[in-house]
């Protein structure tokens, strides 16, 4: 059997070194264009309607610990920083995801949509019936930030440069393909179409103002090659299992899979 | 589609506690028979001799990872205790696999089939085209000693009680049909199949005499089943890879598959 092409799309021009501010910005692009996961086929099939509900239950409830992870991984982001202005730039990352006491969050809107699709609130919240390629993946980001330095920890968030389109394309896509998704479920993305621009922006300023050597520069493209891998993995392991149906011992079996 | 059958005969029988080290070391060893990868269908297709030569080469690329990563998981197991017993115990386990100035170890017997498979050296150690789900798998597991108590730290390693069959079934399999393998390159396997038992032994005789309540017999079984996952994950992925032919963008393209 042959490599199935887009996976081979993915390759990057080779390069020396990165000399200058610019041509690390233009590296950081051409990573996103070839390597974020608005290119994995299991994107295709979830935005292009042709995955049973039992297959969203399953990427709805993955991607539930990605997404609870992200407050834990920004907490340690900020304990990185012995300057309060980086500290304080940082601290509303928490917040858009945990929400605040009587105001939801990310995480409640995430809840509504694997609620909407069925899944019990506690069993997802669990992450009892997870793939453990996404524990390992999602546990691979929280760790990165803590033990890479901070200017990384700052790079590896750059995947949100490139989260607009997907998320555009995910809530229209989503919305006109599938009758068990409804506008109130999409708020998360809604939602996200505002935040992830401005943290973008952040994150993308403030490596361009601290990257000042080729070797740094080379390890922020590097944190953001992380980060696209972080994501692939996770959609692989759910195409792996609920598409080509090679559920691993353990996780998650939809209904319609049984 | 419908869930490939192996992949649900790793069901385990409901238990509520497990009150006495009898208790825990039937579950252990029930976990060891229907969790250890020797079910997983990527095995079976690499014993049977079912796999081109670019598939047995990508197995033995990434597997290198994980055999790299085992003495330094090993230090930091032995950096969990302050009793000097177990820490000379654990030491053997270090110089089996990275030999010593002038004798090799099991890294170099490693090395001596990726080499024989074609392979070249510095791309192996490299680790530059292996699978990020090994990587975040095989990293996942050495974080793992570092994070959990001593005792869960030794419990992961009790997959090896399991490891003598594979050993076994792997050496004569291979032998018999590949014929790019020979008996020099599989002597990391013959000399785990002495190896492992002793190591395993003492881990079991460790776990038994150490877990004493029912919290304890089931950190010590859910390390292995942790474990056991490290590993199902690795051959999930080089199914997904090299046997359905998805490889992510990045990661090694064998010859034969370009």
């Amino acid at each position: 059997m042959n490599v199935v092409a887009p996976y081979l799309a993915g390759e990057l021009s080779p390069i020396t070194e990165l000399r200058t501010t610019e041509e690390m910005e233009a590296r950081l692009r051409e990573i996103g264009a070839k390597r974020y996961h608005n290119h994995h086929p299991f994107h295709k099939l979830l935005h292009g309607g042709k995955l049973r509900k039992g297959q969203v239950q399953a990427w709805a409830l993955n991607r539930y610990y990605y997404q609870s992870s992200i407050p834990i991984k920004d907490a340690i982001v900020i304990s990185r920083f012995r300057d309060r202005e980086t500290r304080i730039e940082w601290r509303h990352r928490i917040s858009d995801h945990d929400g605040d006491v009587g105001s939801e969050g990310g995480i409640d809107r995430w809840l509504k949509l694997t609620t909407h699709l069925g899944l019990d609130e506690d069993y997802v919240t669990s992450a009892a019936g997870i793939l453990s390629a996404t524990r390992f993946a999602v546990d691979a980001y929280v760790n990165f930030v803590r033990d890479r330095t901070p200017l990384e920890a700052i790079a590896s968030s750059l995947t949100e440069l490139f989260a607009s389109g997907i998320h555009e394309e995910r809530i229209s896509g989503m919305l006109a393909n599938y009758d068990f998704v409804n506008d109130e479920v999409m708020a998360y993305f809604k939602k996200r179409l505002v935040q992830a621009p401005r943290d973008a922006g952040f994150a993308l300023d403030y490596v361009k103002a601290h990257a000042h050597t080729p070797k740094e520069r080379q390890a922020v493209c590097d944190a953001l090659l992380f980060k696209t891998n972080v994501l692939w993995v996770q959609l692989d392991a759910l195409y792996h299992a609920y598409v080509d149906g090679h559920i691993p011992p353990g996780a998650f079996v939809p209904e319609d899979m049984r």
